[in-house]
């Protein structure tokens, strides 16, 4: 199979890669006097009583929005609102596929962070939750925020948390396989973006000390001027032992290599540089940082790509699903860091001790106890935190 | 069976009234790889080189948005974004059924018309059409207005056209009943809100050449600077000979009454004093303007109410779902008033000479041949009119 003609074929024939359908019956007067006028009335007073009654009457506490704005897709860069909608139809397609979740996609003609975030929050009332995609950094970061300010449902950028929170998944089976401490190892991240920043934010909340992002100028430092805002930042609780230089420099001594940038950066000399028992994590798509094969050559341990024809996929589709399950489950009003931290663990658990090993370390995403592990983490804390709306369910 | 109680009964177990579903295979790594990474940089590619590809690839050509704000929800007034909700995605439910459309249900939670035209322009890239619902005049009518200049899909306020269209059509058969031409009638039109001033635009195209609006304060009359601005545009093409006075003042020696506002508001009286062989459309719900056998009783011939349980039912879903099919077949770029009148046609003859009769001036909305008479009418039209993207079918 030609897997791009294939694409463009499929794509074509079902015109995209979702439909709404009707869930009521409509055949007869008596059907649309109840689905319509003048039926339809009764809902609308519940919810202009109390709009969180919009929960219990209507698709909002099943339905999230997957949006994009087409300034960061896939690897394609900033193509266009339009071009950005395919990535939002499979979104759509999965969260049903995996979760029994409805989404809409919705492309945003906008660059400009704070026309997005009023857009958003305009078209917020629908939706119990708000999946952002293939925005570009750093307006990404500062829309997330400013969005979860001012909504009360969640909202989460899948490019920032999916890759973070299926990276310390996969970390917290790769440390036991090499015996090393979360508290202990030192973590190169090599890409400074999105998906980089949130994955160094969350390590950090899961305990690691030691985490050095490093992109195409080198490692990030504090104070160095020439870096984004979101990076600054980043800079100020990273790199405390000020490392400077290009990746060949930074990643001697280091336990973990986390790549989620640019194909074919990480040499076999490069992993050579490293601790004993490295973990490399090469998530560039389609080509890795580094293909397995070399990287064992250089003495790392357990590696894991996003590819699925390699073993240990780290794919963000192992998460957001389940995420949204269980934040929909609750009427969840946030997403919060203990949140992410929890559903890591819940897909690292679905590896038993007896299963694990350097080949398997995060469960297939077909695996169907990924969705529901995660959606139960998740509302376990959100639960907990009181982050939710049960008096509703 | 409790109308209400069933209608909220059902809305709960069904939550809501759609679902989103998908329509292609996730079984496993293929179908995965087609649907998502690495597959789907294909469309997102030939859609970067010309963005009008999404109607090829995405679900765009098929979709349009159903877009309220919740400012006029049925005979309820402002009631919020959130209560509109079961309205909107009625519309969807009732669009799918009839015509095929997939259609996303979104509420906007403002009430600023240029917020509004904003955030619908910058959600516009994913649908190939836009159907307005629900939202309050005047300000309906300037934010079509401003949507239709800045988009180049159909944008198409259904409290407006949908009225002015399905009347149209019951007046045409109508008129042959009572053996009047359309450029002879005098009609008054009860209801200066969004419909009513729809009416009257639309019906003017159709070659009526005299009518009044009138509203709880009496005709619409030029220079009267009480009216909102969109009455006192009307009012200088309608009314010419300057009639003043309540509705019983202005009913006199009309050929036909559509009321599009509250409920019994004519009486036995006020249709004695029309013109013989008058026509009635009482459209208010759920309690019309007169109810029949009254009008019946004060000489109307012909009577119109928007309710199933009456002969002559003038309903929106006569209209809406043909016209979103027809757009969408073509990628039409705009609906004009050739497309609403041509529209009207289509439904009118599908009553046949030899059936029509003072209770059958339309079908029914569950007639199976309505829709396509709908989207065959507005597809000519548009067509000639140059008003299409056939170039990509």
């Amino acid at each position: 199979m030609n897997v791009k003609e294939e694409a463009l074929r499929l794509h074509k024939e079902k015109r995209g890669k979702i439909e709404i359908v009707g869930t009521m019956p409509v055949r007869n007067g008596s059907d649309l006097a109840i689905a319509y006028t003048p039926g339809v009335a009764e809902p609308c007073l519940e919810i202009a009583k109390n709009k969180d009654n919009a929960y219990k009457y209507t698709m909002k506490g099943k339905t999230v929005a997957v949006i994009t704005n087409g300034t960061a897709v896939l690897g394609l860069g900033n193509i266009g609102p339009e071009a950005g909608l395919p990535v939002v139809e499979g979104k759509a397609l999965l969260l049903k596929k995996f979760a029994g979740v409805d989404a809409m996609p919705i492309s945003v003609n906008s660059i400009d962070p704070d026309d997005i975030v009023n857009t958003v929050r305009n078209i917020a009332p629908g939706f119990g939750g708000i999946h952002l995609e293939d925005i570009k950094a750093p307006e990404c970061f500062y829309i997330e925020d400013k969005l979860k300010e001012e909504l009360d449902i969640p909202v989460y950028h899948d490019d920032q948390h999916g890759t973070a929170i299926a990276v310390l998944a996969g970390l917290y089976n790769a440390l036991k396989i090499v015996g090393k401490r979360i508290d202990d190892i030192k973590v190169l991240i090599n890409g400074a973006g999105a998906s980089g920043i949130a994955t160094a934010k969350l390590l950090s909340s899961a305990g690691v000390k030691k985490i050095i992002l490093c992109d195409i100028n080198g490692a990030l430092v504090e104070g160095d001027t020439e870096l984004n805002e979101p990076q600054q930042e980043i800079a100020k609780v990273t790199n405390r032992e000020f490392e400077k230089g290009t990746l060949q420099d930074v990643i001697k001594d280091k336990d973990v290599f986390i790549g989620v940038s640019a194909g074919n950066v990480l040499t076999k000399e490069m992993v050579e540089s490293m601790n004993k028992d490295s973990i490399i994590f090469a998530l560039a798509n389609p080509t890795p940082e580094i293909l397995p094969d070399i990287a064992k050559a250089g003495g790392a341990r357990v590696i894991a790509t996003g590819r699925s024809d390699f073993p240990n996929q780290i794919n963000n589709v192992l998460v957001f699903p389940g995420m949204f399950k269980g934040v929909l489950k609750v009427r969840a009003k946030e997403i919060c860091d203990e949140m992410k931290v929890a559903a890591a663990k819940g897909i690292a658990a679905l590896v038993k001790d007896s299963q694990l090993n350097e080949d398997y370390i995060v469960p297939s995403v077909f695996d169907e106890g990924v969705c529901e592990a995660v959606a139960e983490a998740v509302t376990k804390v959100a639960k907990e935190l009181g982050l939710v709306r049960l008096y509703l369910v």
